[in-house]
């Protein structure tokens, strides 16, 4: 294998590729990239067996050179020395040659580098994967849905299912549900899909989602989407983004979301996350993170939190709407700053069925997010 | 203790002085941040009683006012807390009020906080400075003493002593030296101070220095410094910045440097730093970071690194100028890369006595910096 490349285009799409290596592979092979040279380009690929990243930079895009192959072959290199040293090398051309038992020496300006390749034989191979089925959604509304929900999912491997985000297709209406069953985030969003397409319990680990939003572009071409029984790929531009979906069955959520409320407020979503923000600086400090919503006789609400060490915050807030009977709730501050933080809406609408039932949280502007909160049981 | 105040001016004094405040405080007060009122303004001081900062807001600025003093007072406040609730109020501005007991109110817009204030009393005392004798210098300046020499202290507290830099001032000569055994920076700048002032022997916390820095403005009034036995004192505008001087001896430096060489070096300063960057990834594998420099015969230097499992990197380096004996010799890539990223100059000189001797590094364009790194040991 030998090439000469261009260190921007390569640097690039070892970037791209990168965080699918493993940072502590159980084999070295697992910690590296494999490079694929043919006569079209340079192919890279990393894979960490749950997930897996391919990039491909081309011979030539449009009239710009990018790489002149002289001799095609593979090799695998360590990802971690290749991600750091790439982009400091000297010049902007980078010589890329492979010898024999994989010594691999890369060549730029002044600098000479000899590596350990590895056996690209023995590098994990992608899935095999049908890709007769597949639907397309802009890049940009794919990061909504992934920002709006992802960060629910649960942290805990003791239920390894909700640690991913389910996916529903049918009729061209998408959504995505996460749950780490001290709050819900949801969100749908319609897509253009042959007639028919439709899948159900899909679940898609959230580190995925997280990686897959860090290399979709805010605009360009939309992103393909392949779904089958056990894996997942999405084909961003020139990027192949393969993952494990996650076994098992997720819960039904359906029916802990109640149809009407006993008390309603609409409120200012800004101003609401300023004060419920001031409040948990104070339910910090008691570890726990409790902070009050009770609803007043004059049509405002009171926000407070308060530590035996520290003292009391207490926020009052106009309500655009207040409704229904009056209220005293407690719920994880934090929890409820992450679900205001993911409503793309100037106004929101809280529901409450009393302090024991979940607290409900949707924008006022659209009806395609919803979230849910559970309260804290408290006394007084 | 009652006042109005500005948010702006009172965050950025809050921001001044908190660095002071401990953060694991071995009692309450220690992580607190002092508020004193009197009819000319705010004074804010934190102390962990081997440093302390303090901070004045004066009522007005000019034409700007920037408080409104209702009742003298003063009252301790936990800083963490502080710290963040200040700057996210909604208000610009802030009323604080102090009852019985130090129960302090902060009230800012639709803001209510009580705070658990604790007794000034108890507060630790400034030094008491006999601020007779002092001298100035210019911030910029300051800033670069500290920038050249502080990164070489040691970060043990097996010595003491030599986790600061020591300072000696004769003649209007102010020298700064920082050593931790393994590699040394040294830088002289000119000052000026009445006939006869000087002072040996003054060792300044690394950590003061690093924060001194932070808080000198890039451009301003000089920064006035007052030295006494065991304290020093800098006047930073409207900040006060005391630190405990470092006990111990610093040990005797000025015979390490030698006054000739049998090999000299002169190089572009950009060039041998990235080539040494380059070649520190790959001896960072081998954790001993150990790079070699080799003089060749054509009026080159050759820079390498290897490690067993990843490869080895080779950097050839054209020298603006090379004498003297022929040289292989081993260093730190990470201490000798701290000393180059120092050196303030396009060029540098590198002397050398032997593989076994300090490697002096010097700016070609001036004479104020000498910085020195131990080589190791290393056979063949």
């Amino acid at each position: 294998m030998k090439l000469m490349i261009q260190k921007n285009e390569l640097n690039d799409a070892i970037q791209q590729v990168s965080k699918a290596a493993s940072t502590r592979p159980a084999i070295p092979i697992l910690g590296g990239i494999k490079f694929e040279v043919a006569h079209q380009g340079l192919t890279l690929t990393a894979s960490d067996t749950d997930i897996s990243i391919q990039s491909f930079v081309p011979v030539e895009s449009g009239e710009r050179i990018n790489a002149r192959i002289d001799k095609p072959g593979s090799v695998v290199l360590p990802a971690k020395f290749i991600v750091e040293i790439i982009k400091k090398l000297p010049s902007d051309e980078i010589e890329i040659e492979v010898g024999e038992h994989f010594q691999t020496r890369l060549r730029s300006g002044s600098s000479d580098i000899q590596m350990v390749g590895l056996d690209p034989e023995e590098f994990p191979v992608l899935p095999q994967m049908d890709e007769h089925e597949s639907f397309a959604i802009q890049g940009a509304l794919l990061k909504t849905l992934i920002r709006q929900t992802a960060f629910a999912v649960s942290t805990s491997e003791q239920t390894p299912v909700l640690t991913g985000v389910l996916w529903n297709l049918q009729e061209g209406r998408f959504k995505f549900v996460a749950t780490d069953r001290h709050r819900l985030a949801s969100r749908v969003a319609n897509v253009e899909t042959a007639p028919e397409y439709r899948f159900a319990n899909v679940v898609v680990a959230g580190r995925t989602l997280q990686e897959v939003s860090r290399l979709v572009p805010d605009q360009g071409e939309p992103v393909e989407i392949v779904v089958t029984d056990n894996q997942i790929l999405f084909k961003i531009g020139r990027v192949l983004f393969y993952s494990r979906l996650l076994d098992g069955t997720y819960p039904d959520t359906s029916k802990i979301i109640p149809q009407q409320y006993k008390t309603e407020l609409v409120l200012d979503t800004r101003r609401l996350t300023d004060a419920i923000d001031r409040a948990y600086l104070m339910s910090r400090e008691e570890k726990t993170n409790i902070v009050r919503l009770i609803t007043l006789e004059d049509g405002t609400i009171e926000i407070s939190s308060s530590s035996s060490e520290l003292g009391k915050v207490t926020e009052q807030l106009d309500a655009v709407r207040i409704a229904g009977e009056p209220l005293r709730i407690s719920f994880n501050s934090k929890y409820m700053l992450d679900t205001l933080k993911a409503i793309d809406s100037e106004q929101l609408f809280i529901g409450f069925n009393g302090a024991m039932s979940p607290i409900i949280v949707k924008p006022t502007e659209h009806d395609h997010s919803l979230h849910l909160v559970l309260p804290y049981r408290t006394t007084g």
